[in-house]
Formats: C-alpha cells, sequence, structure tokens
C-alpha cells in the first residue's frame, strides 16, 4: 500500500522542485569548472579561484520551517525525498521573539526537525523592527536571517512552506493595492538571489499539507498570529477569502493562483517590451522623445515612464501609478504643464519635444 | 449657490461624455461629407449615397434607464446638460418581464423621463431567454433590445448608469473566472458597435448617484433582484466586497476600479503584441513554426495560439487557459504528444516542427 494521498502529494510536490535544484546544480557546476566566474575572468585572476566557496558534489537543501503545518509537511517530504537524490537536507527554524516563549517552539521544532535526520538543523533569533508594519518588519527579518543561514551553510535552495492559499491571500492583497498586474502576479515558484527560495507547495492547498502532518503524526503548531484580527492577512484568511467564496464558489482560491501565473508572465513580457521600447524612444543623446513615447501603447509607455523615474532616483515603492498618469499627461495631454515632483526629488518636465526626468 | 456635489459630479461626468459624442458626431459627419462611405466607394455608387441615414445636425443621446439610483441620477444629467450643448437627449426603458408588475414600473419610468423632458422616451419589451443563466440571458435580451432601440432612433450614443461599484464587482466576478487579465478589466468606457455605449459613472460611486437622486427628489426603484441572494452579483454585493472591505480596508472599490483599467491597457497592448507575433511566426505557407513559437514570451505565445484556436472554429467562450496550456506544451514540452482536442472540434498538433490547429 502506498503513501496517503495528501503525503504523495507533497512528496512529488518536493521532488520535482528537488529535481530542478539538482539539475541547476549540475549545470552550475559544469560551468564553474569549464569557465573562470565573469567577474573573476574580468579580473584576470586564476589566483582568485579558488576564493570561490568550494561546490560539494552532494548539494544542500534547508527548509525553512516555522512548526506549523505547511512546514512541517514540507520538512517531513524533504527529509523523505532528499536522501533517494542524493541531496543533503537540513532545516531552519527562525525565532522572530514576538511571543514569549518563542524561544522554547524554536527549540522544539529544531528537535523535530533533527527527529526526522536533516542535518543541520538550526534555530535563528532575529530582531523584527517597525519598518512597514508588523507583518512587513517580521518577513524582513525573517528574510535576512534566511539569507545569511543559507550563506553560512552554502545551501543551492531554501524551500518555502507557501501554499496555494497563500497565493491567494498574497493576490488579494496585491488587488487591494489597485497598481497593476505585477502586484497581482503574487508569489514566484523560485525567487531571491539566483532562485534560491523555492515554493514547493505553491498548486497545493492548505488542507493537504494539514492531512499529510495529521497522516504521518506530526504534531503541528498553529501561530497565534494567524488567527489574529490585527492582522491583514489573518482577516483576510479567517473573513475574507471565506465570504467571497460564499459569493463567488468554492473555486475563488484556485482562480486567484491561476491569475497569479498568468499575471506574472504578462507582466514579465510587458517588461521585455518595455525594456526595448525604452532604446527606441530616445534620441542619439539619450533623451526621451515625446513623440516617440506617444505612439507606444499606453501599458508600454507607463512602464518606460517608470523606468526612467526609476532610473532618475525615485524609489519603487513610493512611486504610484497616479504619479505615473501625471508623468504621462506631458505626453498625451500636453498643455504647458509645470514640472511633476516625483518621490525622492524627482521632477518630470517636458522641454522641446523631449522628457526630461531628473534629480532636482 | 451652485448645485450639490453629488449633482455636480454627475452633471461633469455627462458633460464630460457629451463632449466627447458630440467631437466624434462632428468628425463623423464632415467625413461622411467629405468622401464616400467606403463600402460605398467600392461599389463605386453615387446613387447609393442617398441611402445613407440622414445625419442631423443635433446628435440623439439616449439614456438607458432602469428607474434605479445609478440611472435615474444619470437621466437627470443628461436632460440638465444636453440642452447646454445642442444634443437632443431621449431615453429608453426596458421591461425584462420578469416580475409580475414590470409593465407598470416601465410605464412609471416611461413617465418620470417624460418629466424630465427626454425625448423620445420608449419602453421596450424584451423576452428574456436561459443561455448563460439568469443574469447573461437578461443582460444580452437588454443590449440587442438597446441596439434596435438605438438603430431605429438613429442615436449617436446610449449612456448606462454603471458606477465604479458595479466595475468593483465586474472585476471580482472576472477574478474568479481566473482566466487571465482580460477578465479582470472589467467593463470599458466605451463598447459596443463604434463605441455606442458610454458609461460615464464608472468612476463615481454609487452612493453619489443615489445622493444625487435624494437632492433632487427623484424617486428611485430598487430592483429586489439587486439584493436577490440568488444572483451572485447579489451576494458579492452584500456580502462579498463588505466582507473584503472589512479585511483589507475601505480602498478596495477604488483599487479594483483602477486594476480594471490597467489590467484593461495591459490586454490590449499584449494582444497588439500577439497579432504582429502571429505574422512573424509563420512560415511562407502560413503554418505555425514550434520553434518561432518557442522564443516568444510565454504570455505573446499563449495570446497567439489562442488566436490561431479561434480561427480554426473553436468558440472563445470554451476555449479555456487550460486548453492554451495544452497546447502550448507541444511547443515547451514535446515528447511526442497526440492531437489535443478542443472545443468546436478542432484539433491542435505537432507535425514537422509545425503547429497544426485545424477543425477536425
Amino acid at each position: 500500500m502506498g503513501p496517503h494521498p495528501a503525503v504523495a502529494a507533497i512528496r512529488l510536490a518536493v521532488r520535482r522542485v528537488l529535481h530542478d535544484v539538482l539539475t541547476e546544480h549540475t549545470r552550475s557546476a559544469e560551468r564553474t569548472r569549464r569557465t573562470p566566474h565573469p567577474e573573476l575572468a574580468e579580473a584576470g585572476a586564476g589566483r582568485q579561484r579558488a576564493a570561490l566557496p568550494e561546490r560539494p558534489d552532494t548539494p544542500l537543501v534547508l527548509v525553512a520551517c516555522s512548526g506549523g503545518a505547511d512546514s512541517m509537511a514540507l520538512a517531513s517530504a524533504l527529509a523523505f525525498e532528499a536522501p533517494k537524490l542524493d541531496v543533503r537536507a537540513g532545516g531552519i527554524t527562525v525565532d522572530h521573539g514576538l511571543q514569549d516563549d518563542s524561544d522554547a517552539r524554536a527549540a522544539e521544532v529544531v528537535d523535530r526537525l533533527t527527529d526526522m535526520r536533516l542535518d543541520p538543523v538550526e534555530a535563528v533569533a532575529v530582531q523584527v523592527g517597525h519598518e512597514g508594519g508588523p507583518e512587513a518588519a517580521a518577513r524582513d527579518a525573517r528574510y535576512a536571517a534566511l539569507d545569511a543561514a543559507a550563506e553560512r551553510h552554502g545551501a543551492a535552495a531554501v524551500l518555502l512552506g507557501h501554499t496555494r492559499d497563500d497565493q491567494a491571500e498574497t493576490v488579494l492583497l496585491g488587488l487591494a493595492r489597485g497598481s497593476g498586474i505585477r502586484s497581482l502576479s503574487g508569489m514566484a515558484a523560485a525567487s531571491g538571489p539566483a532562485g534560491r527560495y523555492r515554493r514547493p507547495f505553491l498548486q497545493l492547498d492548505r488542507q493537504t499539507a494539514r492531512k499529510a502532518c495529521l497522516v504521518q503524526s506530526l504534531p503541528v503548531w498553529d501561530d497565534p498570529h494567524n488567527i489574529d484580527p490585527a492582522y491583514t492577512r489573518s482577516r483576510l484568511r479567517h473573513e475574507g477569502l471565506p465570504a467571497l467564496e460564499k459569493a463567488l464558489g468554492k473555486g475563488v482560491v484556485e482562480a486567484l493562483a491561476r491569475t497569479a501565473q498568468l499575471s506574472r508572465d504578462d507582466a514579465d513580457a510587458l517588461d521585455t517590451w518595455a525594456a526595448e521600447a525604452d532604446r527606441a524612444v530616445r534620441d542619439d543623446a539619450g533623451r526621451l522623445e515625446c513623440a516617440k513615447l506617444y505612439a507606444l501603447p499606453p501599458a508600454v509607455r507607463r512602464r518606460v515612464l517608470r523606468r526612467a523615474a526609476m532610473e532618475a532616483g525615485s524609489p519603487a515603492g513610493s512611486l504610484f501609478a497616479r504619479h505615473i498618469e501625471e508623468v504621462d499627461r506631458l505626453i498625451t495631454g500636453w498643455r504647458g504643464q509645470r514640472a511633476i515632483n516625483l518621490p525622492g526629488r524627482v521632477e518630470a518636465m517636458r522641454q522641446g519635444g523631449r522628457l526630461v526626468i531628473r534629480q532636482s
């Protein structure tokens, strides 16, 4: 008799990702052997090649584990699949220090991961700041700790337990920003430096992960933050999404996850187009020509304008659709407007058929 | 003392649209005077020119009015603004025959529109079928009746009372389909044959329309369907959206409406790209070359494949993302798959480096 369907599902999802990681690891190892690292080649230094971290033949894959159902299921699947593929498997748990007993809980997670024969296993304590609100600050601290751990251990990948339900929530959070399809594209299956972070469960629902823990008798920890209505994501999970499902039908989570994938591909294609257009609409001196900008489709033109504003020093996070729309009107609705102020002391103005965007 | 802000807002919205309609009407009248209609020029018939409907100098704009707050506000604003711009204003109410007293209500709406000095004013009774569910069937019948009325009266435009709230609901309904950004783009400000249908209130909230009726002492009719939980849109309006607002904050409706506009522009740009790519990826015999398809960004390739399937006779309404994904795997994951069946007896297969999509 095979494993329970939920266990089979989580293992298959992890196996696929490990295959990808292995393939890339092998390719990258071959490249390293055959050709010098481009930066080192520029420095012309055979001497420096020795400074590259040694790449062991058996790559290490870490799982980021909070002790919750999603990441415990992920850890169990990694522990099962890694040895079969000659991959080393380790685990990291981040102690955010936001609850009284968080260090005891982190120690408990370390014990469980060790019981699964993961190695290395580590608890990392972080200081959560305040920047961008409690959720963003916790996330920033967490990823910084995971990045550091991945570097320290020379990990080829870090697996994250985000499920399709998390993805649906992320899409709705992006929708609430109303800033376009990039913010609808949710989390990528691979992200971070060199695609370090992998999300094997992005097509799997939360219920499957929970079931897989249950049938494997894995104790799971329910983070009280996940049901605390002070958190936007928690309200969305427990009130927003269920109400939406009640109104629109049970397929909403799946539809949102599919929207994420389609939006991501669309946003990528439009970014490619904008990068090409960015070169095509400039005069010999590299200045943006208004007539050529005018001829672009609005969606492409606005992306070119956004790129130009960011290049001039406007920070992506505070550059909103309404800013770009105002700059766009210098092209599409020119009636002698004054210079437009953008975040980061950047200004945009029209001068003699050219659009000038620069730091003031 | 000027009008109440809500009344000022609805009038401004209508005035802007009437300006656009007038500008287009004048341009089109000039074109008609200067050059023969292209189809008639082909027939080479000066004689047939007389058969063109006469274009009176004063264009007629109709308002589609259910008697509800949105369309009553719209009618009142049209009645106020049209005479100032030398536009004739008329009104149509559609009797869907879905409620017992629907004919009496239609007669009442006719009276109210006549009291506003709209002319012509007409009630049109329709038969609602069953195709696509009750909401879609009612909509189809309504637009058919409005199209016919517009033709009959030679109207330059038909105004519809959809508000920003309706737009937000439409985006969520599209989101639930999970079929990509085109279905997130909601309703257009101008749609239908030659942009006949105009939606002046698409940036205005429902509350403003209701307030404008209240302060103008316009009696409004609350369609019981709008609060009947049997209807998806009604559930969304009274449960889904409020829950989403509670979780995400009050700006959700505005964010959804902005998402609609951005998605529409993005979808338009990608469709343009796909139309160009469609020509570029064909061999001399007009067949799709797999290698060239492979080189396209996934978002563009999938649109080219969708176009090709529709050209071969696959009906747009039953051609889903999963169909296109399967065809896409003939390009990106070729391992000798069999022909793929698509709706409308269309099949897609790979033959000698070419992708063949045809009716079987």
